[in-house]
């Protein structure tokens, strides 16, 4: 069985991306964020909930700035710009994303 | 925000389902045991895809028994016959469950 805590990589820039599951239109992927993560902004075509499971994170979602903690989970809509501004160096982020395609 | 840990039912007996998104043909939910969990047999139309996040618990699927741990996760196809046998009083156990109709 394959286990969501298991063999994180410890990143000194980025995020790392494992693909969980592809099923029909949803992908779930596993993201551990450095605590540098890349500032680029998302416009994505899918739909997106994410929970943070592990450390703390400010994200810039449509014009806001939201500060993240463990547990804290929201949803995504299609075509909502957004961008990680900062994320914990100890402990690292982790995070659960849960992409759901038209 | 919502928060996944926030707000969990300490139950005696069964299960506590919290509907977390409904977007397209996707449910998400969370799932919070008590230590005596329903031995109902579950036989879904839909996919499901399961992580335990706390606790401890003994799954039967498809002939199989699994001992699951937090961060364990696995796919459980749609008409593939599973049940929950035990669940850790403690910590309770905590589920996140992503339902994916066809």
């Amino acid at each position: 069985m394959e286990n969501l805590f298991a063999d994180r990589p410890v990143l000194a820039t980025g995020e790392a991306f494992d693909e969980l599951l592809r099923c029909r239109n949803v992908r779930i992927e596993r993201i551990v964020s450095s605590p540098m993560p890349d500032p680029a902004w998302y416009d994505q075509p899918q739909d997106e909930w994410v929970v943070l499971l592990a450390g703390r994170a400010r994200l810039e979602l449509a014009g806001d700035v939201l500060e993240m903690g463990p547990g804290d989970h929201l949803f995504i809509p299609a075509r909502t710009r957004h961008r990680v501004l900062a994320t914990s160096d100890e402990p690292r982020c982790l995070w659960l994303a849960v992409h759901i395609e038209p």
